[in-house]
Order: C-alpha cells, then sequence, then structure tokens
C-alpha cells in the first residue's frame, strides 16, 4: 500500500457533493417563494415540467428496456450469457443513474426560479446568489452521481469477477462500458426530447405571441408562455444535466481502460501500486469535485460587481484548486519505483503538464466562446452591422460566423491531443511489446483534468434556466420593473453561461474521443486474441470499406441534424395551431378577462416532443450497428473517428451560430447599433426584425441540434464499444 | 499489336470535338444578334466579361507563376533539378489550357446569349438550339482540350524519358501530376473569383434594386444589371468549366497511375499488349467525348416539347452510346491472355460492369438533383410551406433540406465505390506481393465511366447561363413580352441544368477520391521505396497526428466556406454603395432620362472579387501545405481523405439547400402555393418576401462556396501528390 491511499478520497468526495448539494437545496428551499402570483405560475411550471419529465422517462425506460434486453441477448449469443448479464446490469444502472441525477437537478432547479424572482425585488447579490446555488445542486449532484456510479460498479464487478492480472482488470473495465452506454441512451433521448420541448415551446411562442398577435414575451395572455418557462427546464437543465453525467462517466472509464495499460507496464517494471494507474481517473474527478465544493461555498458576490465577473472568479479558484489537487494526484499515484521520463524529470510531472493542458483546454473554450457569441467583439457585431440590410445579410453573415469558429475549436482540440500526446510519451512507458503506452494515457490525462470542473460549469449552465425562468415570473406576475431589470441582468449572463458549457462540452467530447477510439481498439483485440487470429493494428482510411463508413458517419451528422430541426419545426405547429385556437375560441383572453389552458399547449408540446424524439434517435442508434454488421469492426472504427470530428466540428456551427444571432439581436436590442450617421438603430426597426429572424433561425440550431450532437458523437463510442463483438467478421 | 489500336482513337476524338466546336461556333456567329438595343447590351455584356476575364487571369498567372517557382523549387531541392523542371512544365501546361479553355468557352457563350435572345422573338425551337449549340462549345472545346493535353503531355513525357518497365511508366505519370495540379489552381481561383463575382453582383443588385428601389430584375435602370449578367458568364460558364477541366485532368491521371499497377501485373504474366491498361482511361473518355458529339448534332427539339425533356434524351442517348463505347473499349484493350475472373467471366466483363456503375451513379445524381431541387417534389414544396409563417421557417426548413440531401449523395458514392471495387475484384488481378490490384481499378473505371459524359454534362451547365442572359437582354432591351416568355421558359430549365453539373461535379469528385488517394499512397511509397525505408501501408485514423489532420481537414471545408461567402457580403457591399451613389448623384436615372454607368460597377466588381478570392485561395492552398510539413506524410493523407469527404459533404449541403430556396421562391412565383382556404398565395406576399430571403441566402451558397468547394477537394488531391516529397519524415 501506499504512503497515502488516494483512492479512499473517490467515494468521500461523492457523498461531500451529495451531501453539500442536501444542503444548498435545504437553504434554497427554506427562501420565501414570492407572492401569490408568483406562486402559482411556480407551481404551473413545476407541474408542466414534472409531467414532462414523467412521461419522457416512461418513454425512454421502454426504449432503454427494448435496448438492453436485445443487446444483452445480441452479446449473450455471441459472448456468452455472463457477459450479456453483466453488460445489461451496468446498462440498467447507468441508464438509471443518469435519469435520477437528471430528475434531481431539474427538483431544485423549477424552485430556484420563483425564489430568485422573489430576490430579485430586493437585491440583485441575494437573487444571484439563490440563483448559483440552484445551479450547484445540479453540477454536484449529477457529477457526485456519476463519480459514484462508474467507482461503485467497478468496485462490484472487481469483487464478483475481478483479478490482479491486466487482462483481468481491462475485462472488468470493458464490462462497466454499459454503464456509460446506459447513460449515453438516457442523454440521447433527455436531450432530444427536452430541446425539442424547449425550442418548439419558444419558437412557437414566439411566432404566435410576438410576432403575430403583437405581445410581449413571457405575456401572461399568451398560452404557451408556461410550455416556454417549462422548456427551459427540461431542455437547458435536465438535457445538459444528462448530457454531462454522461461525458464524465463514458470518459472517465475509456481513461482506466488506457489506465490498464499502464498498470500492465507497472506489474511487469514491479513499480509499487500498480493498481494506482487504474484508480488514476476516478481520484483526479474526486479532486475536482472537492475543489468545485470548496469554490462553490467560498466565492462570493458583491453588490455592485458584474455577475459573469463573479462566476469567472469561481472558476478560476475551481481551477487553480483542480491544478493544485492534480499535482497531489500525479505526485502521490503515479510511481514508477524510481525510473525516470525524458530529460531526466519523473514521469508523474510530465502527466501532471498533460493534465494542466486538459485545464488550460477548458479555460481556452471559456473564454472563446465569450468570445464568439459575446455582443463586445467582432462576431456579433459583424452579424448586427449585416442586420441592417435585412434577414437575408444577416444569416449569411451569421452562418459564416458559425463556419468560422471550427477553426479555433479544431486547432484548440488538435494542440491539446498532440501536446498531451507528445508529454505523455516524455513519461517513457513502454510496454512489453516494445510500444509506448504514455502518450495515449497522457490524453486520458488531459482530458480528466478537464473534466475537474465540470460540477462548476454544470453549476453555471443551470444558472441559466434558473434565472431565464426567474425574468419569465417577474414578466408575467407583472412584477415591479426593478425586479425584471435585476432578472434581465441575470438573465443576459445565463445566455452566456448556457453557450459555454456547450462550448465545453464540444471540447471535452473531442479530447476524449482518443481514449475512446483506443478502449474500442483494445476491446476489438480482446476478442481477436481470444479468437486467435490477427490483432488490428491501424484504422486504415484507405481501404474501400473503411473511407465509406467514414463518408456515412459524416452524412450521419447532417441528417441527425436534419431530423431533429426539423422535429423543431413540426413541434412548434403544432403549438401555433393551439394557441391560434385559443385566441379565436376565447377572445376575452387578449382583455385578460379569460385565462388561456397553458396545461393544453404543455401537453401538446409533450406528446410533439416525445413523438419527435423517436427518429432522430433510432437513427443514431441503428446507423453504427447497421455499418457496424454490414462493413465490420475496422469500418466501425472509421466510422467513430469521421463521426466524432463531423460531429464536433457541425455543433460548433450549430452552437456558437446561433448564440452569435442570439446576442446579435441583445446587442440591437441594447442600442448599441448604429446607422451611416451616428442614429441608433434599435427595436422595432427593420434591422432589428431582420436580427429577430437569425435568433429565431438559431434557436433550434443552438439547443436542439448543437446540443444533441455532442451526445451523439458519445454515444456513437459507447454503442460501438459495448457491441464490438457483433462486428467482428 | 493488338488487332484493333484503340489508342488512336484518343486524338481523333480530341480533335474531333475541337472541330465540331468550330462548326457550331461559326453556326451560332452566323445568327443575326437581334435589333440595335440587344446588340449595344450584348456588346457591354461582352466587354465586361471581357475586362473582368483579363484581369482575373493576368492575377492568376502572377499567382500560378509564383506557385510553379516556389514548388518546382522545392522539388528541385528535393528530388532533383530535373523533376522540379518537369512538374513545373506540366504545371504550365496544365494552367495554360485550363485557362484557355474556359476562355474560348465564355467568348461563344457570351455571342450565343443575344442570338438566344433574337431567336426568343420568332421560336421557342430555334433558341433552345441555339442556347445548346452555344453550350455544346463550351463542352466540347472544355473536354477535348483536357484530353488532348493529359495525352499529349503523356506522350511527351514517355518519349523524353519514359520506357517499359512498371517503375518508368509510374514514374512519367506521376510527372504529369503537375497538369493536374496547375488545372486546379487555376480552377480554384476561376471559380472563386467568379463565383464571388456573380454572387456580389447578383445579391447586391438585387438588394438595391428590386428591394430599396422597388424596381424589377435586370431593369435597365440598375446600374448594376450588366455586371449581373456579366457574373452568369464569367461564375457558372469560365468557373465551373475551368472546375471540370481540371476533374477529367486530375482524375484521368489518377486512373493511369492505378492503370501502372496493372500494366505490372500484365507485364509479369506476358499478357498481350500491357500498356493498354494505361492507355485505357484516355480512350474511355475519347469514346465518350465521340458520344457526345453524336448526341449534340443527332437529338433534335420539338416545337412543343418541354425543354428538359429534350435535354434529358440528349443526356441518356450519350449514356447509352457512352455504355456501348465503354463495351468495345473493355473487350478490345483489356486483355488478360486468357485467364479468367470469378464465376469464370473474362475480366473485361467484370470491369465493363465496374464502368457502368459510374455512369449509373451519373444517372442517379442527375434525377436525384432534380428532385432535391425542383419545384414538383416534396423538398421544395415543404420549404415554400414554411415560408407562410416568415422568413425563419424558409431558412430552418432550406437548412433541414440541404442537411438531409447529404444522405442519398453518401449512401449512393458509398454504394458505387463499394460495388466497382467489388467488380474489379472479381477481376482476380493479382501483383506480385500477392496482393489484388483490380479492386482499386475497378473504382478507376466506374470514375472514368462517369466522366464519359461530362461534355454533354458541361453542355447543358453552360445553357444556363446563355439562357440566363438571353432573359435578361430581353428584358433589358425591353422586348415584346413573347420573348421574355420564351426566354423565361429557357432559363427555368437552365436552373435545373446548373443545379445537376453541380450534383455530377461533386460525386465525379467523391467517386475519384479513392485513385487520388492511391496515387498519393503509390508516389509517398515511391520515395519511401527509393530511400530504402519501410513503406506507409495504411493511413490509420488511430494516430494522433493523423486525426488531427483529419480534424484540421474538416475545419478546412468550414472555414475555406465562411472566407467565401463572407467574401460575396462585402464584395456585395461595395456595388450597393456605389448604385446608391448614382441614384442619388444622377437622379434622372429613374426616370430613363440618365443612363447609369454600368461600366463603373462591372470595374469595382471586379476588383473586389479579384481581392477577394486571395484570402480563401491562400487559405486552401497553405493549409495542407503545412499540415503536411508539421505533421508528415501520413497525416496529409487523413487530411486529404477527411477533407474529401467533410468537401464533398458540405458542398452537397450548399449547392442542394441554395437550389432548392431558389426553387422554392419559383414555386410561389408560379402561384403554386396555397393558404388554408386554398387561395393562392403568390408575388408581392410576405410568404413570397421570406422566399425570397432564403433564396437571397442560398445564392453565395451554391455558386460561390458550394462550387469552390468541389475545386478544393481536388486541389488538395493534387496539391498532396506534387508536394509529396516535401512531407515525407
Amino acid at each position: 500500500m501506499p504512503v497515502v491511499d488516494l483512492t479512499i478520497v473517490v467515494p468521500i468526495a461523492g457523498l461531500a457533493a451529495i451531501a453539500a448539494a442536501a444542503y444548498l437545496s435545504w437553504r434554497v428551499l427554506q427562501l420565501p417563494e414570492g407572492d401569490e402570483m408568483m406562486r402559482r405560475i411556480a407551481s404551473r411550471i413545476q407541474e408542466g415540467a414534472r409531467a414532462f419529465m414523467r412521461r419522457q422517462y416512461t418513454t425512454i425506460a421502454v426504449i432503454a428496456l427494448v435496448v438492453a434486453v436485445i443487446f444483452a441477448g445480441a452479446i449473450g449469443v455471441f459472448r456468452g450469457l455472463e457477459e450479456g448479464m453483466r453488460t445489461a446490469i451496468a446498462f440498467g444502472l447507468g441508464a438509471t443513474a443518469s435519469a435520477a441525477s437528471g430528475y434531481i437537478g431539474m427538483h431544485i432547479a423549477i424552485r430556484a426560479n420563483s425564489r430568485t424572482a422573489n430576490d430579485g425585488l430586493t437585491s440583485f447579490g441575494r437573487a444571484l446568489k439563490t440563483a448559483l446555488r440552484g445551479g450547484a445542486v445540479s453540477g454536484l449532484t449529477i457529477i457526485g452521481f456519476s463519480l459514484l456510479g462508474v467507482w461503485g460498479i467497478y468496485e462490484i464487478y472487481n469483487l464478483w469477477f475481478g483479478g490482479p492480472t491486466a487482462a483481468e482488470q481491462q475485462s472488468v473495465i470493458l464490462s462497466i462500458v454499459g454503464f456509460g452506454f446506459g447513460a449515453s441512451l438516457v442523454a440521447l433521448f433527455a436531450q432530444l426530447g427536452g430541446g425539442i420541448f424547449t425550442k418548439a415551446a419558444d419558437v412557437g411562442s414566439d411566432l404566435v405571441g410576438k410576432i403575430e398577435a403583437g405581445i410581449p414575451e413571457d405575456d401572461p395572455r399568451n398560452a404557451a408562455v408556461i410550455a416556454d418557462l417549462v422548456g427551459d427546464n427540461v431542455g437547458d437543465c435536465a438535457g445538459r444535466g444528462a448530457d454531462l453525467f454522461e461525458s464524465t462517466a463514458a470518459e472517465n472509464i475509456g481513461a482506466m481502460i488506457l489506465g490498464v495499460g499502464v498498470y500492465a507496464v507497472a506489474v511487469a517494471a514491479g513499480w509499487p501500486n500498480p493498481e494506482n494507474w487504474i484508480f488514476f481517473p476516478l481520484v483526479v474527478r474526486a479532486f475536482g469535485l472537492l475543489a468545485t465544493i470548496v469554490a462553490t461555498f467560498f466565492v462570493r458576490g458583491r453588490e455592485d460587481e458584474d455577475a459573469m465577473q463573479m462566476l469567472n472568479r469561481g472558476y478560476w479558484a475551481t481551477t487553480i484548486l483542480s491544478a493544485l489537487g492534480l499535482l497531489v494526484v500525479t505526485s502521490v499515484m503515479m510511481d514508477t519505483g524510481g525510473t525516470l521520463g525524458a530529460q531526466g524529470i519523473p514521469a508523474w510531472l510530465w502527466f501532471w503538464g498533460a493534465g494542466l493542458v486538459g485545464l488550460g483546454t477548458s479555460i481556452v473554450f471559456v473564454y472563446l466562446t465569450q468570445y464568439y457569441t459575446s455582443g463586445t467583439y467582432r462576431p456579433v457585431k459583424d452579424i448586427a452591422l449585416a442586420s441592417r440590410t435585412g434577414p437575408a445579410t444577416n444569416i449569411i453573415a451569421g452562418v459564416a460566423v458559425g463556419f468560422e469558429t471550427t477553426v479555433v475549436t479544431a486547432i484548440t482540440i488538435g494542440v491539446a491531443l498532440l501536446l498531451s500526446h507528445w508529454l505523455g510519451e516524455q513519461a517513457h512507458l513502454t510496454n512489453a511489446a516494445g510500444r509506448d503506452v504514455g502518450g495515449l494515457f497522457g490524453t486520458a490525462v488531459a482530458t480528466m483534468g478537464m473534466l475537474m470542473t465540470t460540477a462548476f460549469i454544470l453549476a453555471e449552465d443551470t444558472f441559466g434556466p434558473i434565472t431565464d425562468n426567474a425574468g419569465g415570473i417577474a414578466e408575467f406576475s407583472r412584477s415591479e420593473a426593478g425586479a425584471r431589470r435585476i432578472t434581465d441582468r441575470l438573465d443576459a449572463v445565463g445566455n452566456t453561461t448556457k453557450a459555454l458549457t456547450k462550448g465545453y462540452a464540444i471540447a471535452s467530447a473531442g479530447l476524449a474521443a482518443f481514449l475512446l477510439f483506443s478502449a474500442y481498439i483494445d476491446k476489438v483485440n480482446l476478442v481477436l486474441a481470444r479468437q486467435g487470429r490477427e490483432l488490428m493494428e491501424s484504422v486504415n482510411l484507405a481501404k474501400v470499406d473503411v473511407f465509406v463508413a467514414a463518408l456515412l458517419a459524416a452524412m450521419l451528422v447532417y441528417f441527425f441534424s436534419s431530423l431533429a430541426i426539423r422535429a423543431v419545426g413540426r413541434a412548434a405547429q403544432s403549438i401555433i395551431l393551439e394557441v391560434r385556437r385559443q385566441f379565436r375560441e376565447h377572445p376575452g383572453i387578449m382583455d385578460y378577462s379569460e385565462r388561456p389552458d397553458y396545461a393544453r399547449v404543455v401537453d401538446i408540446t409533450t406528446r410533439a416532443a416525445l413523438k419527435e424524439m423517436v427518429a432522430p434517435g433510432l437513427v443514431a442508434v441503428i446507423t453504427p450497428i447497421a455499418v457496424g454488421i454490414i462493413l465490420g469492426h475496422e469500418a466501425v472504427a472509421g466510422l467513430l473517428m469521421v463521426g466524432t470530428i463531423a460531429g464536433v466540428l457541425l455543433a460548433t456551427v450549430l452552437n456558437n451560430g446561433g448564440g452569435a444571432w442570439d446576442n446579435a439581436k441583445k446587442y440591437i436590442e441594447a442600442g448599441h447599433l448604429v446607422d451611416d450617421d451616428g442614429a441608433v438603430i434599435g427595436k422595432k426597426t427593420p434591422a432589428h426584425a431582420a436580427a429577430v429572424v437569425g435568433d429565431t433561425v438559431g434557436d433550434p440550431f443552438k439547443d436542439t441540434a448543437g446540443p444533441s450532437l455532442h451526445v451523439l458523437v458519445k454515444l456513437l463510442a459507447t454503442i460501438t464499444l459495448v457491441l464490438a463483438p457483433l462486428f467482428i467478421r
């Protein structure tokens, strides 16, 4: 045993996160809910969100059960009943944990919203604190559950059929991939369903309310307004929560698989505590979680301070504490028995460098997203300027900006991969076959470094729908102007934090891609080795079947996005028809003498969203399986890799393009756009109308298709990993 | 010598094409040019087009010279002076031939336009014939030149330093790759410059004329109208001509390189006339050219017939004659000395099958493009319907359609590749190392089969700008309504044929990708073998540098498109400012008492387009070189392959999305859209305005960025092929 056994930190950090979340929930729930009107709206939002989540999870549970049975059966036939069972159990646990953590996070968020609105009546600082605490509940719960889940299932499976050899360890960890796949599947449908719901409600309510009826956003006369507020929670909060639950789980498992490679080296070389290399990814995340808890409790805002500044301070605190934690973990756990890496520098220092690359990548993405989607920089200004010549030039400018943002995304991810791989190589870890295993492990360390701050990022993300809802509640309950002004300030920050989470989610998917590829190749080779066949040494794009699979992968990304975007359009159409019907049949709604039937719109949106999520979801699940069965295991690897590239970049285009359109509209509304003579072009001008068109176009891009693509990319990885034995020909 | 030496057909067909083009030119030029007014406008268009082409080619010549000197120098340093010289000479010839054929084609097109308009005064049939003949001049000249160019340089280099061994033949053909690269470079700038010119003029003239001043399209009071008409010629005609000149040249050379692989097998096995395998691609194209000449001269339209039907008949005639020609060529040239392929079927029959796959792919794309972009089918109708709820839903629907079209593109190309590869494998051609060479050669035969109809497709394409111009001339000279009606009918067909050519160009790029990859790998291995090093056996995406290069390739495609789209916006802005100035300073323009200064707008557009084409052009040239030098030869292969996939699919999205938006607008203008009560929603309704927004957004997508991406994809192939020695590490 080592001097200090850091693995104990894993359950401690997981439980501490849950305890902290419980404490914050208790504090938030103690706050007053506001006046009668606010309480009534909040309870309608809660009802709607719960109704949607109940029906959505029922649908997902049915799909998950069918998938689990089919997959377990298929794996059972190919690889024996026991392996089928193991995969099915892990799958069920992953799916359940993901669903539960999403639900709990949302549960608090939909209670924090009215309390934030109520705080906004008196104090900006208090409102900010309430919203951030509500968000932190979500972040801590989700990441805590994800960490405990991966740790727990590893420990159980290790007891069940683990053993000290590298092959046995590999087998245990490959079995828990099912956990990641369960989480992916839930995340896919949660993000698709939630994303379609939120944007159908948003677009539908805007088109029929703001544009057709000429009433303000969130006006209580619009029957779709509650659906719109519910949408913020189920899309941004529960959807993104499931997305990042899955990221952290799957990437953690991928890193552990690479850790087994180093474990084998450590065992062969007789280094102390070789199992540390497997536990390392879990411990790193545990320290990241502790850093987040500390930052959440100790970073405070000042009344006169910009909210974004305060959040950035919290983010920096988390990052710096994480960097220190990483130093502790690498120095204690990475014991190479005195052998040194390049330049006589110990291996752990090289890996600490790789981890810092990951933390650095996260910082780059946080600020890049702010540059591309915030109103103070060139991209958004360009779009606002282009709005002066109408909607066509606004759209063209937005598309050009969206396309352009791929440059920094690709270069940052590329540099991070090359650099962390190079740093890992410098550690000089060589396996029995004489091959370097440190390079790949370097990319794993970088990914884990990046994921250390996930809980904080997720807290910021959930902050978005809470403040968005608080603003809606303030408007809806016709609170005093002061409250609305405070919630507006918070809402603007919430938009940025939501955009930022998406950038972070993409970058982590890009960085993690490599872990998951290697895990796939390891798993295929495990099966090939058992069959006594030649191993897969490369994923050779020059083979016609691999190339065709890659072509199909890039196509899948477009097709999936097309289906998701179209789904929003169709669901919005059914909302528009219903709201129009209510206006027509109940003319009293317009003069407040009749109350619109909000629940009916929520119900219609729910049904439409659940119906529409099926087609893109099935395409995402079936395509890799079909390609694998028809074209074989090497082709699937090509599909996985090129699908990741295409998915990461298209998601970048959709998220950033959408965010920039949104903020170009806000830029004009804030009165920053001027004509050639210097006169302000503000609200209700043709330029503003053009910017509203861009904003509406961007909605399904940035909140439905883009975030669903993150999940698609990771689903491709987990599904091929779980089903690899079926593809071997 | 064989019983029949078919290689003689190559120069005969090339010269026959030039002769036929000369005859058709003579016939077209004999036709009356129309009245004083028509002649005057036509001469203004000619002046403008010539001025642009002169300045564009001067700029391109300077760039090409610089590139030639640098590349020849670099290759000279790395591989000896002689190889540097050979590459430079081939490069110069390719660049010159491409430029010359584009110029000649356009020279006739800008003379056929007023003659078509004049014919339109009296007869639809005559107008159609004139436009098609004008187009055929372009198609026959370009493909004739391309064939003669590749044949000529091969013959010269073969005399210069060729020899009977496979290695010597390989060296000859790899040297003529410079010809393809020269053609690519000219095509890149011709398509970018022409594409920016045409769409800047189109968008600028529409925004300032139709929208701001409220005057019709092509109205003589709009100072940008001549620039718009010039743009059709320099973009659609000269630009696409350079694109397909390059496709046929580069893909022909790629196929010859694969032919050398079979040549080696044939020599070793002692089959008769082994050199036939190298000449085969040239002879196939020669037969395709003959088929096109026959179809052009013998297919006639009937007065009452739909023009598209007549063109489709000509296309089918070309295709059927090509299939028969292919049967002759494969049966005569592919002599395997009596050895048989799978199932006891001779090798040539299997390859004939592969060639038919290519012809079939071309048919599929021709009809698919019609489905996706023509008003009678679901996609365009969906967009028109979505226009009823405003520009935002129109844009969302169009993007969804554009994304969706990648499905059939990817599946068709994928199936064609797998099928032709499989058919080639059945020929059972195995090289000395025991590896199959027939599969790859099967994809080469499919590509050559597909390219057989290029001259006809190109004739149809040039038909587009001629009829577009004829319509403009009729409107501009305020001809009687009858003439405008006839030119309108022709113009609608021209839109479809232009869309179709783009589909064809993409499919051929996708299909040819494989030839060019293999050629690249061959060239790298040639160098590695000379250095006595291990050969590159695979392009392994699982290596971090290859993966990062692939990521950068997908990014390059977006970045390049972003620059091209933005360039159009900026150039259009300068046109708008100039036309506004003319309206302001010369108020007499509006009541026809003053004449706008058309030449000045042409001049401004020319300067803007030439300035704006530099940035995307340089990005396209520099990125592959930089990646190659930094990450090495295997990474560049990854860049090439994933760049091809990403480029083909994004071009599909941009071209088809743009085409569908255009036709959704036309669908509404034709009065096909109705509201819920069945009343027609036609011109000047909000739905029509929404559709105009979509059409304007689609313009730079489908006519600048999309077509430039075709060229980018092929440039990546030729540039990496030429510079391969520099990337080896």
